[in-house]
C-alpha cells in the first residue's frame, strides 16, 4: 500500500503554488505559477531517483528505469496546469499519485522489468489555450505543433512564446516514445461515484467534446437613441443560442450536456447595444452519433438564430475529441486490482476529456477515477478525502505493478 | 453665420486626439487621451480670448465676459469624452460648436450683455465609470462627490485616483456657478431627423433611463462531467434575462427601449459552467409611468428567472434619470432661430441622456439637435456631414445672442 501521508502532504505542497482566491488554485498553463510547480515537481522527481526529460511541448517525462533495457516503459500521470479557478486536485492528483507509487516502490525496493515514467501534460486544460489536452494532443499525433505553437490566450500570447518564456521547450521530439502502456488516476469531476458509495471507478469510456467557437456581428449602436426596430444586437443573438445550447443538451438526455463557458462583449458599455460577440459552446456526448447530432443541431440553431436578428455568424471548431473506449486489458488490470485490495468499484464514463483519451491513439491507456465532494470541478471549492485519493492510488501502484512486472 | 470651415477643421483636429481602432475615437474619460483633449481645448479657448475655470470634478468652463458685470452667464457647451469605440461628433459637436460660436463672435467683435461660458463636462458617457453625466450630476446636486470620486472602473481604478493622475481636479466648488441659461448642441445618435429629412431638432424632451447591474451567483462546475440537473447556471440565466429585457421593450411600444450592453462571465472558461454573472440592463422610455412599470418588470422577471435555475440573484441601481422636459421659453428661443435662419426643423424627444438633462434641475436648459447618417452612434463609423453641423451651430449662435443679449 502507499503511504497516504506524504501523498496528501504532497497534494497540500503543490496547492501552495499559484494559489487562488478561494482555497483552490489558478496556475494556468505556462504561467510563472505553472513554471514553479514544474520545478516542484521536478525537484521531488530528482529525488525519488528519477530522470527528467522534456519534450518540445513542455511535457515532462520522470523515468524510474526498468531490470529489461529492452522493455518499453509503463506511463502514469496526468496533468499540473488547472482551470483559472480551479481545484487542488484536478490532474495534480494522478501526477503526485504517480510519484508517491514510485516512493512507494522506493520504500519497499521492488524493481519492475518495465521502467516507469511519471508524466505531467503541458496544457490539458485548455483554459487559457484552447483546445485542452494539446500536449497529449500533438504526442498522438491529432495536431501538428504548428498548429500548438499558435494557439492564443485571451491577451494574444501564444503557446510557443509563452512556452519558451518559462523556459520550458525541451529537446524531445513529441511523440517519440513508444509506451507500453499508460495508466491515468484523476478525480471524477462528476457525482457518480459519491452518489453511488463506491472508491474506485473502472473508467471504460470517455466522453465526445465538441468546442464551437461562435462570432455574431451586428452593429454597435446607441442603447437609447436607437429604435428597437433598427437593431442589429448581437448580445440577444448570443442570449438565444445559449438558450438554445441548453434545449439541445435537454432534448438529448441522458448522456448528453451543454453549455457556453466563454464570453467576450464587444464593445461592451453599458450603453452600446453589443455589435460584436465570441463565445464557446461546449457539447458532449459518450455515444458517436448523439454527439454528431448535437454539433449539427447547435450549428444549424446558430445560423438560424443569426438569421432572424440579421447578424452575421461564422463558427470555429477549436476542439474536439471523438468518444473513446479505454483498453479492454488493462481495464480488467484495474478491476482487478480494486478487487485485490478489496475496494468497492464501478465501472464509469469519463465525462471530462483527459490526456489518456488521445495517447489512447498510440498506446494502450485506460484511468482509474476516485470520487470528490458533491461532483465538483473546475471550482475552487472541489474536495475529495484522504481515503479516497489513497485508495485511488493504491489501485494505480497494483495495476502499474501488475502490467510493469516485478 | 458661424465659419463651417473652421468649425469642421478643428473636429476632426480634435478625433485625431484618442483614435479608434475604425475611424472614431477612444477618449475615454480620464484616460491620457482625455488629459490631451482637455489641453488642446484649454488652448483653443485661451487663443479665443477666453479665461478657463475648472471645478473639483475636473469640469472645464471657458469664460468670455459680458458688458453687465452683474449679469449671471449664459452656458453652452456638451463633453469630449467618448465611448470605447465612439464617434467623433458625439459631446465634441456641442463643445467646438460652442467654441467656434465664440469665434465667430470674436471675428464679429459682438459683445454680449451676459457673459457667455463655454463647458466641456467630465465623464458623460458613463462607459468606464457609470453612471453617465456624473460631473454634470454632481453639479446639479444629484450626486454627491464622495459617490462620484469613489465609482470604478472595469480594472478597479477610482474616479477620484484618475481625475488626480491626470492633473485635472480643479479648485471650484461643483455646483458653485449659477447660470441664466445653458444650451447643449448634439447630434441626434437616432434616425428621426434624417428620415424626416430636418435640419435641426428643438429638443423638447428627453427619455428617462434606469441602469441595472444584475449579479447572478450560480456554481462553478465542469461542463463535461457535470449533469444537466446539477448545474446552477449563472451563463444560462443572463442569456435568459436579455431576452425578457427584449420582450419587455418590445411589449412596451412604442417609446420603450431595452438592452443588455455590458456583460462579466466568471470564470470565462470554456469548459466551467459560469458561477457568476454581472450584467447591465439599459431600459429607457419618455414616459415616467411607462419606465417605471419596465423598472418594475425588469426586476421581476429577474427574480424569476434567477428561482427557476436556482440562482442568487443581487441588482443594483447604477445609473437613473426621470424624463425631461426641458425650459419652454429657450425652446422658443431655439425654434425661433432655426426659423429665422430659414432651417427645416421639428420638435424631437432626446433618446439618449444629456448633461443639460441634469442641468436643467437648477436652470433653464435646452437642447438643439441635428441629424446624423443613418441614425448612427456609439459606433466608430458615427457621421455627419458639415452642413447640418454648421446649421446646428449657426442655431445655437443665434439662440445664445437672444438670450445673452446683444
Ligand atoms: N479533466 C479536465 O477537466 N480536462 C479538461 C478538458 C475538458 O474540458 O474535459
Ligand atoms: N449622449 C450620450 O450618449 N450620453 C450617454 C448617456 C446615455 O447613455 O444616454
Amino acid at each position: 500500500r502507499i503511504n497516504p501521508a506524504r501523498l496528501w502532504d504532497s497534494l497540500m505542497d503543490m496547492a501552495k503554488v499559484g494559489p487562488g482566491v478561494a482555497g483552490g488554485n489558478n496556475r494556468q498553463t505556462l504561467t510563472d505559477a505553472d513554471a514553479e510547480g514544474r520545478a516542484l515537481f521536478q525537484r521531488w522527481c530528482e529525488a525519488a531517483g528519477m530522470t527528467m526529460g522534456v519534450d518540445k511541448m513542455g511535457t515532462m517525462f520522470a523515468t524510474r528505469p526498468g531490470t529489461d533495457p529492452a522493455a518499453l516503459p509503463v506511463y502514469m500521470g496526468s496533468h499540473l496546469d488547472t482551470q483559472p479557478t480551479g481545484g487542488r486536485y484536478d490532474g495534480v492528483l494522478g501526477v503526485l499519485g504517480a510519484l508517491e507509487v514510485v516512493r512507494t516502490m522506493n520504500d519497499l525496493g521492488i524493481r519492475t522489468r518495465h521502467p516507469i515514467v511519471v508524466t505531467n501534460w503541458t496544457n490539458e486544460e485548455g483554459a487559457r489555450f484552447a483546445p485542452a489536452m494539446l500536449a497529449s494532443g500533438v504526442f498522438a499525433g491529432i495536431h501538428t505543433m504548428d498548429y500548438a505553437y499558435g494557439r492564443t490566450d485571451l491577451e494574444g500570447k501564444s503557446f510557443g512564446e509563452e512556452l519558451e518564456r518559462i523556459g520550458w521547450v525541451g529537446s524531445e521530439e513529441v511523440g517519440a516514445r513508444k509506451m507500453h502502456a499508460m495508466f491515468e488516476l484523476h478525480i471524477e469531476q462528476g457525482p457518480i461515484l459519491e452518489a453511488e458509495g463506491k472508491e474506485i471507478g473502472v473508467v471504460t469510456h470517455g466522453q465526445g467534446l465538441w468546442w464551437l467557437e461562435i462570432t455574431l456581428t451586428g452593429k454597435d449602436a446607441h442603447t437609447g437613441s436607437t429604435p428597437m426596430h433598427m437593431r442589429v444586437n448581437a448580445g440577444l443573438g448570443m442570449a438565444r443560442i445559449t438558450e438554445r445550447v441548453h434545449q439541445i443538451a435537454m432534448s438529448h438526455l441522458p448522456d448528453a450536456v451543454g453549455a457556453v463557458g466563454q464570453v467576450k462583449v464587444f464593445p461592451n458599455s453599458r450603453n452600446v447595444i453589443p455589435g460584436k460577440v465570441v463565445f464557446t459552446v461546449d457539447i458532449r456526448s459518450p455515444h458517436q452519433a448523439k454527439l454528431d447530432t448535437m454539433k449539427a443541431e447547435v450549428i444549424r440553431h446558430a445560423h438560424a438564430v443569426a438569421a432572424e436578428l440579421g447578424l452575421g455568424c461564422s463558427i470555429e471548431e477549436v476542439g474536439h475529441f471523438d468518444p473513446v473506449a479505454f483498453d479492454p486489458a488493462l481495464v480488467k488490470v484495474v478491476r482487478g486490482a480494486a478487487e485485490k485490495l478489496g475496494y468497492s468499484h464501478m465501472n464509469i464514463v469519463s465525462g471530462a476529456g483527459h490526456d489518456a483519451c488521445w495517447v489512447n491513439r498510440v498506446a494502450p491507456t485506460v484511468m482509474i477515477m476516485c470520487p470528490c465532494v458533491d461532483g465538483l470541478s473546475h471550482n475552487e471549492a472541489e474536495e475529495i478525502s484522504p481515503e479516497w485519493a489513497a485508495a485511488g492510488t493504491d489501485v494505480l501502484l497494483h495495476a502499474v505493478l501488475e502490467v510493469a512486472g516485478v
